[in-house]
Order: structure tokens, then C-alpha cells, then sequence
């Protein structure tokens, strides 16, 4: 067997068997994922997805990372082609390759497809890679793994996909016209923009004033162009927007100073710190409109995009290594929260990749502002050891009640059970170590349990 | 029960047999209690505290700010007001929001006292706030629970304040006069005639030169004045000072070019950059009359104070959201090390709220200069979590002796046994696994226990 | 006994029974040390070691540190002496304050080398401080105490030394044309002659012209130099170079830009950015002269220097306080991997002692760019916390395979069979954690056990 069932649950006898009650409790409710990046395209056409190769290595940076640090050429494994010349070679470099993956989550997600969905019980490795690559090639043309299909196995209640104010949303209009009772969410990722260095700015304002009927060449027109953007993405069900920027870093200019600082980063010439200024801005812009709205805001920052140039240049965003940077809040944030942090009817989610502001500045900032709370551990930092670093980093100054649950974040449609499942049960061992330790009472423990695994991702998100 | 008599040990059996044979030898030594923010005002009246939301919640910025970051309004909770309206109402706002403290270290001292002083069974909510109301006002009448009978029965030895040079310190002068026997004894705390960015700073400087004798006009006359007032302080048990900076910055100008930026600093005018050097300055200056007259030197630095403006300016002090910040020592130490850094008859102790200064530089510095030592982990991480990660971070470079107990650092009276008992399990937690894993004998776990329950103190402290 | 048995393994029985299955596979292994700073000339020489306190005290600035913070003086110590005066009285002032070192790994190196090596069983104190002057100073006069025979003892397969570019590898030299048989290898260090602020810089460079036979006045000629003495190096069988720089900083200059900065650095008035940026420089000329003769890099930066300015007059480097720095990689070493970062026949080990960088920075890079591999927890981190912490934050991101295996980093050469120990305890102590929570299968615990002991060390220092 590849998973055991006691994974990730304390050694100790007793810590254990507390572990496996709370788990017990919450490993069948239904899953929340509130942010994510599946496509929509999946459900609404609801095609089956094509080989091994392209499901589970050629879309998913954590593995083929994995195998470029150690030599692997990306290349060799068909990495940015449309269709795979040799999906079987592929899949044979990636099980060669399997032990690289030991210890990581990556593992525990593969595994868990591997013997849950497609019932393998042998490690992959050169020997089972062929009959991995046929049973699970085989498996994939059947209608239980259709996308759809595979949405209902995995108990999903909803699903988030994060999107451009530029997208139609049409696969999302298709969902919902069809007959299939899904809650498949788009959320409002307005990089596009908002950034004035992203690829195409000011042509993407342009696109947006088509789009909206709004004349963007204006602050007033740009700002009510995203209202309009945003209300659309309401009326297909989207509770939450989504922020990317490289820092942290708001601003609350006067609309004069906005205005002139608009019309700058909308022309050539404007330098690195006006468009940060003018990302800082927006960022208090979505604030105010959050408050309008009621779209819970979400803010990722503290990544070097594409830190691998040439790579890059060859395969575009995504694979270009995005690195995590040392991330200040306490002083960034200010502007914002000088504005808005006191805020009942707002909902601000910060995440971060710099786990020292953990302790030092995410938990004593929610355990005070009422309008942040804090997104669970992200991207690098989406595993057993990160995830009960996170708890015990940040439980002590905010308490359970300041974080939302938890997030998948995930491109790999098929690892999100495997995603939750290891959340649910990281959260049941850091609870139960609370119990164990007499910190916290049991009957205490079993409410968090299912608070954690549900009910504060519905409440956080508004779902 | 809401405490359980093995809370905090470790779960493994062998384990916690050692934490709680150490613990056995350690929980009923006296307290000491060298750095706090209680008030001498209340052993020298000796009159019963108020009603349980007076004692509980009002004064208590960990309780308040966990509900109000969750939206319970500080009006609602009668923050700031000098009498509680109704005393009930805001009890039960407490009650009924008491599940926020669940894995926070408030929630273990409020057992704690709710149980040990109070006798309580059954967990604070809303069912029993109006019983706990009832029995801890009627309790708060009795003798048994006056400030002078409380400070008796929690086994105190010493308890420091933390006083301005401007206090006259007439209530530490009341307690010596009366027949009253307990060590209860004033910390120098300069910060409102050495930072330049205190309110009224020139104003107070005028003050301490009244109060003094002294022309505190003059760069000379000033120190003189500190001199002065260091030596009131002394006469009074005084054997510390404490700095609470925004960095940890020193400098080490001439005498020429101090006297120049003081006259600076006195005029309106002085930029922040003079402020912080004028600053910086003061702490060499600190240190080089304690070199002359005995007092321990407290660094406290890297705090954003009052980051909430609204609040701050509706509330004031201490409820405007202090937040942490990156703090660097290794540079920023370095002109006040340079000058005294060797002496051996100076005991400068640093804090920190920046968790990653632990092993990169605190650890590292205390581990060599003579002067140094490091305080305990300090506020938001004055928990259990933040207890073991001190000392898994500090004690392989620094050891143990480099350390100097517990601070309980608190304004929440009721507070003190159950912050030091916390202090101690953890402590006897930590040698417990040490022990365990033959990192070091059980013998000298017991002498290490000892140590770091009160001999550290005491010796660090001069008390 | 001093030691135990079991000493470092978890305490829970089934993790316990793992790692000791796991330890028993790996602790005969040959010892490979691929980084240290032992002289060849003792194995040259071959003469006995002297006294206890030459040996254990004066040249282990782990050790006369923390008697120092303790207010010890360094003269009592007799620290930079070449001959000691009176080696019994360091000897007994250092017995007097063994109890500093609890918890800290200095305490585990030297219990083991007491008891193993000499038989010790009772703990180092003033009791038994002089029977074990007596004992030590009797057994380093018999052959066994021999440095050869202790090199043979204690199973080393490969000791590294590291040498400047200036020495003259005589003893190397001397070892190779000897009957002995043993692989002593130089490391390439170039700081003095790439470090514009080492003392003698200018100097340094026309004593690398006339070794060499290059005009190393002009940039050309002093390329050709170094490769020249990097070939010298290589004759002797070494394998890597090493680099110590302030910060990580990376440069790639065009060869105009780089003439020009060589230059004006090798006058005097060259600023400290110009320093800066020459080391920048120079770490990827080393980077392009590893790509062509296949020498392992590694980057050793985040140190502040003889930090105690006074210490370092009067003793020297080594002595006055090297204390870690805040330290950022993603942004430094940028320059050199757009040049190099893809190429799959570099190896650059990174070090760190800014712990917050291993799951922020180091690993992400790691787990990246082809040529990049972490090197184990260095220096004050070289302990069972520091080692657990790296692993915990290192592994699920960059997996095991981007790491190297231990160093030693050690002058002291009776302390190298401890510190293997220490680490390949601490790794079988990760490894059965991961086993007996399930996140990774036995049979390959055992596996990666070897790798992390023995397989990845010979693979990534190319021995």
C-alpha cells in the first residue's frame, strides 16, 4: 500500500489515537476550495483528460522543478508543448526519477492520486512505470473520470477558479447554463490591470474600457470600469478578488494625486517606483470597492516572478522559477489599514512565503485589525512541516479564529483531495498535540476540527 | 476541571515522567518578578480591585484586542472608560467570546487564576458568565484578595515596576514606610526624557531639571540629572533600567557632538533621523552609568508602536496596536559594544519581537560579549510555542547561563503565578526532552531547572 | 558513562527503534570530510599533539566564546599563546566552567572525544579535572595519539583542508610523496587574493604573479593566475574552492567593466561598493573557471567578521567574534545564475546562517536552478536543533537530493568523529519521524539514511 492510514498523525500512542477521532470526524465533509487554479474549461466541456504525462507532470512546477534541479532537461519531459510527441517516454523519465520526491508533499499528493484514483498498490519506479502509464491511461477514457465526475467523487462543494477581468468567464456562463448543479466560482485577479508592468497594460485598459462601455483613458472611468468588471463576476457567483504583487505595499494618494499617477504608469516612461506606487494605490482602490461590494479581499505577495530569465524566455510564465523574497506588512500595509483597517464588514486574507513574519507580524496583525485574517500556509509552504509551522507560528498571538481554512491553490485538479486530506490531518495532529499537552480540552478540539476543515473557510470566503 | 496537573509536559511517557519530577522540585519556589508593569499604587493603598471586568478585561490588551479583532467593539467593552457602566454587560461579552482564546496563552493564564484563585470548575461561556460574575465580585471583597494578601499568597520575593524618572515614586516610598516587609521595587525607565519623540519630551526635560537641581538646559546638566534620578531610583531598591526603543540602534558620539545634537533635539526641528541618533546615543550614555552605579540595563526594542492611528487617537496608549518589527542587533549594537561590550562588571539584557534574530544573532553575540544576556521570549511570545522555540534557538549557541529567567512583563496582577508557572513547565518540558534524548544528565537537568526558575534571576537581576 | 547509547534519538519508542535500525546501517560508514580546517601539516609531521589545553581549548573558539561571555578572560586562557605556560591551570578554569556547555554540541563533541578516544567516564569538572589532564596528556604521547594513527581510527576516507592560493601546498606535497596512504585534499580559498579588503590585497596579487608566472597587474594576466594556481590545487586533489564573502552579492560585469573595477581596486581609494562589487564579480569568474575544470564551488556568506573590535586587535581573526548576518540570495546571486544558473556540469553549495533563508530562499533556489545544492546547517546551526531545523525546512521543497551530506567545518580534529555522529544521529532521528508517521516507507529511509551519510557527500564534491 502506498498510504497509510494513520499518515502524518503524531507517534505517540495517545496523541495518535486523538489525532484518528478528530480526523474521524471531518475526513468526509464536503470540500471547500475557495482558491484555486483549476480551469473552467474542464467543467464545461467535460472532456476526459488526456494521458499521464500531460495530467500529472507536464502542468504541475513543483514536479518538473523537482527533476530540472537535478539534471533533467525540460525538454526531455515536453514541458510548453500543446501535445506530447512521446507521453510514454515522459512518464518513464518521471518514475526514474520518482526518489527525488521523497519527504516532499508532492509525494504524499502523487501517491494518494496513484492509490485512490487508480488503485495502484507498487511505488512507481522504472519497473511499474508502464503499467502505471496504461492503468492509469486506461482509466482516464471512463466516464468516472470525467471532470465531472471526478467534482462529485471528491465531494467538492465549491470550487474556485481565479480569472482576468479580461475573460469572457464563458466556460463559467456554460456551467451554469447547463443542467450540472456545481458551484464552480470564478475569482477577480485583476493583474492584468492593475499592474502597470504586466505584459500589455495599457492595451489591457483599453480592452477593459471595450469591455465595460467605460472610458478607461480617465481614473474615473478606469475605476468605474472595474466596478462594472467586478459586479459581473458577482453574477457568476464570485465572492472574493485576488492580488499578486510583489510586495505588500498600499498607498492612500489623494484621487488628484491618483489621477496624475494613473495617466503616468498609462504612458511609456514611467519607472519602477511608480508603477509600485500605483499597484500600492490599487490595492486601497479594491479596499474601498471590497467594502462596496462585499468581495472578500485576498493579497499574495513576496514572490520574485520568473527569477530564471532564461527559462523564462523560452517557456514563458510559470516556469521561469518564482522565488519567495523576505516580505515586510507592518509598515506596507499602513496605508491601507490607516484607511480601512477598522473595518467590521471587510474582509482582507493576507498569505505570505516569508514564514518569519508569522510570529512576528501576520498574527499580531490579525489578532487585532478586524478586517484581516490569515490564509493558511502557501505554495512552498503547503505541507506537513510548513502547515504545523504555520499553526504553531501563528495560533498562540491570533488564535484559530483569524485563519480561513483551508486553500488548495492548485493547477492539478487531481491532487486536491489529497490536499485536503493532508490539511485536515496536519490540523487534526496540531490539535491533537494541543489535547495531549492538556492546552486544550477535547470537546474543544472536535469544534475546531470541523471549523478548520469547513466552517471558517465558508464563513471567511462568504460561500 | 479547567487545568490539568500535567499541562505542558510532553506527551511520551518517559518524557513527561522526567518534566514532572523537575517541575516537582521547581513550582513551589519563590517568584521573581524583575521586569512588569503592575502598580505600586495597590500594595500601597491596599483596597480591593474592582469587579472582574475592571480586573479582567479592561486592562488586559491581549483580551481586548483578540475580540476586537474579531468585531466586538471596544465602546461595547467600555475600553478607556475610568468606571465601567455596566461591569456585567461587558463580562458577558467576554463569556461569550472566550472560544477565541482557545490555544492562546491568555486562555491558560485565565483558567489558571479562574480556577486557583477563584475556584471555578466549569469553562467561562456564556451559560456561566453571570455565576463567575457573582463569585469573583464577591471574592475581590474579602481580604484574602487584597493586593498585599495576593502578593503574599502567590509566594512573591520580588516585584519590579517599571517607573518614569518624573514619578515621584511616593507610593514604592508609602510600602517601604509602612510595616509592610516586601521587596516590591521601581525600574528606571527613561523613555520620556531620552526619546525625543515622546510627547512633551522638552517639556519633561524641564521637569527633571526641577526635580533634580540640575540645569538640564546643558548636555552636562542633563546627565547629571539622569545621575541624580538614577540614584532616587536606587535608594528605593532599584536595580534595573529599561529601554524600550524603536530600534535597537546605539551610538557613540564625542561629548562635543552629543551636546550639539542635544541642543538640537531640545528645539523643534530635529528630523527623525536626530531623533534616532539622540537615541542611539542615550543607550551608550545608560551604559556608562551603569557601569558607575550597578543598575542592569533592558533592552526592549523593535516595536511599531500605536500602529492603529484611529484607536491611538481615540484610546491613547496601549490599545492602539503595538506590532513587531524586523530588528537588527548585530550592526546596530555595535558603537555601544565597542565601547563597553568587554566589560564584565556590565549586564546589558536584550528582548526581542523578532523571532529570527534568536539564533542568527542574539544567541551568537550573547554567546561572547561579557556584557551580555538574553532576556526571556518576550510578549506575543510569551506562550508555550514561543517558550520551547527560545530555547531550541538559543541554548546551542549561548547556553543556558547566558539566559536569565523569567519576566512575566505583565500589568495583569492575577496574572503572575500562572505566566511563571507556564514559564517553569516549559522549561521543565524542554530539559525533559533534553534528558530523554541523552543530551543531558538528569542531575544536571535538576540543577538547570533550578537556575532557570529563580538563581538566573536573581544573579542577572542583582536582586 | 557520558555518552549513551541511544543519545539524540526521539524518545517515543517506535521512532526510537527506527532510527536506531537505521544508525546501525550507517555509523561504520568511512567518514568523508569535504570541508574543514585541519593542517596537512600534522599528517606531514606526524609529531604528537600537545597538552589537553592546546588541544581542546586554545584553538576551539566554540569553546573559549562561551567561557569568555561567562567573563573569563582570554588571557587566563592563555588564547594566542604558542606555548602555553601553564596548560593545567587553562585546563582546570576550563573543568570549572564545563557546566556552561549544557545543551549546547560543543558538550556532546567533547564527551565523546573524553570518552571514546580516552576512556573518560565521569564528567569533566573540578574534581576530575586533573586526572583528566593526567589521562589525555599521557595518552597523546603513544603512538595511537599519533595524528596518522588517528586519521586511520577514525575511518576518514577524505579529509579536506583549506589553503590559499599563497601557500605553497608543501605539506600537501609532502603527504602525496610519503608512504602513507590517505586522502588529505586542499581546497581552492582565493579570499586574499579576491577579497580587495583582505589585508595585503595589493601585495597578494604580485606574490600570485610571481607564483604563478603571470602579469597579474593587468586583468587578464590575473585570470590566467588563478587558473593557473587552481591547476596547481588540482594536481593535489582538490576537488572544490571555497569563498567567504560578506554577503552573497554576484556580479556579471563585461570583461571591459571588470578590467577596469580590477584596476582601480588593486590602487588605494577604492570605495567599499567598489569591493563589493569586485567580490561580486569575482564569484562568477570562479563560477566560469569551475564550469572549465570542474572544481565544486561553495559560498560561505552572511558573516560579520571579527565583530569585537577590540578582541580582534589584540588577538586577530578567529578570536574577535564572527557574528551572523541577515543574508539574501535571491536577489544576489541573480547576476551569476542568468550567466550559469542552467548548467548541469556546475555545482555551487550554498551555506547559511540566516536560518530564515532555508525554506524562504535556499530551498526554493535549490529545488530550482540545476547547478545549485544546499550544504548542511553551518557553523552555530552545526548542532541537533540547527541540523533538525534544516532538514524540516530544507526537505519538503528542495527534497534530499539537492543537499550534500555533512561537514565538519572543524579545527578540531578530535572532535570529527563526533560531529559525523551527531549528524548522522540527527538525520536517522528525521528520517524514523518521517517512517513512523508514514511519509516515507522504511526501505527507502534506509536508502536515503546511506545517501545523506556517505552518497551524496562523494557525488557532490566529486571524491
Amino acid at each position: 500500500m502506498l498510504m497509510h492510514e494513520d499518515r502524518l498523525f503524531p507517534a505517540e500512542a495517545g496523541a495518535r489515537a486523538v489525532a484518528r477521532a478528530l480526523y474521524a470526524q471531518v475526513r468526509d465533509l464536503p470540500i471547500l476550495s475557495p482558491h484555486g487554479h483549476t480551469q473552467a474549461a474542464w467543467f464545461a466541456k467535460n472532456e476526459p483528460f488526456p494521458d499521464p504525462s500531460k495530467l500529472f507532470v507536464q502542468p504541475d512546477h513543483y514536479v518538473f522543478r523537482m527533476l530540472l534541479s537535478q539534471g533533467v532537461s525540460l525538454d526531455d519531459l515536453e514541458i510548453g508543448q500543446a501535445e506530447l510527441k512521446d507521453a510514454r517516454k515522459v512518464w518513464r523519465i518521471f518514475a526514474s526519477h520518482y526518489y527525488l520526491f521523497r519527504g516532499t508533499p508532492s509525494r504524499l499528493w502523487l501517491d494518494f492520486a496513484f492509490q485512490k484514483l487508480f488503485g495502484m498498490q507498487q511505488r512507481l519506479c522504472d519497473e511499474t512505470a508502464d503499467n502505471y502509464f496504461d492503468v492509469i491511461s486506461e482509466k482516464l477514457c471512463t466516464p468516472e473520470f470525467l471532470p465531472r465526475a471526478l467534482y462529485e467523487r471528491f465531494n467538492l462543494e465549491v470550487l474556485a477558479t481565479t480569472d482576468s477581468p479580461l475573460d469572457s468567464l464563458a466556460d463559467h456562463q456554460a456551467i451554469r447554463d447547463s443542467d450540472w448543479n456545481a458551484r464552480i466560482l470564478p475569482t477577480f485577479r485583476p493583474d492584468s490591470v492593475v499592474d502597470p508592468e504586466f505584459e500589455g497594460f495599457a492595451e489591457n485598459i483599453c480592452t477593459l474600457g471595450t469591455l465595460t462601455g467605460e472610458d478607461t483613458a480617465s481614473w474615473t472611468g478606469y475605476l468605474a470600469a472595474l466596478r462594472i468588471s467586478r459586479a459581473r463576476f458577482k453574477t457568476l457567483g464570485c465572492t472574493a478578488t485576488d492580488h499578486g504583487h510583489p510586495t505588500a505595499q498600499t498607498a492612500d494618494l489623494s484621487q488628484a494625486e491618483a489621477d496624475k499617477l494613473f495617466q503616468k504608469v498609462l504612458k511609456v516612461g514611467a519607472d519602477a517606483a511608480d508603477c509600485e506606487l500605483f499597484r500600492a494605490q490599487m490595492l486601497t482602490e479594491m479596499a474601498r470597492m471590497s467594502l462596496e461590494d462585499g468581495l472578500v479581499m485576498q493579497i499574495h505577495p513576496g514572490c520574485v516572478r520568473n527569477h530564471n530569465h532564461k527559462l523564462f524566455e523560452r517557456f514563458g510564465r510559470d516556469v521561469g522559477a518564482d522565488i519567495p523574497h523576505t516580505t515586510n506588512y507592518v509598515d506596507a500595509l499602513r496605508p491601507l489599514l490607516d484607511r480601512f483597517g477598522n473595518e467590521r464588514d471587510l474582509t482582507i486574507i493576507l498569505f505570505t512565503l516569508d514564514e518569519s513574519t508569522y510570529s512576528r507580524e501576520l498574527a499580531p496583525l490579525a489578532g487585532h485589525y478586524p478586517c484581516l485574517r490569515l490564509g493558511p500556509s502557501w505554495w512552498f509552504h503547503d505541507s506537513p512541516e510548513g502547515m504545523m509551522r504555520f499553526r504553531e507560528q501563528v495560533t498562540e498571538t491570533a488564535g484559530f479564529y483569524n485563519t480561513v481554512g483551508f486553500n488548495d491553490d492548485t493547477r492539478a485538479f487531481l491532487s486536491i483531495p489529497a490536499r485536503h486530506d493532508v490539511a485536515r490531518r496536519m490540523d487534526c495532529a496540531f490539535l491533537a498535540k494541543l489535547v495531549t499537552e492538556h492546552r486544550l480540552a477535547e470537546d474543544e478540539a472536535f469544534e475546531v476540527a470541523h471549523d478548520l476543515a469547513y466552517r471558517l473557510a465558508k464563513k471567511a470566503y462568504r460561500l
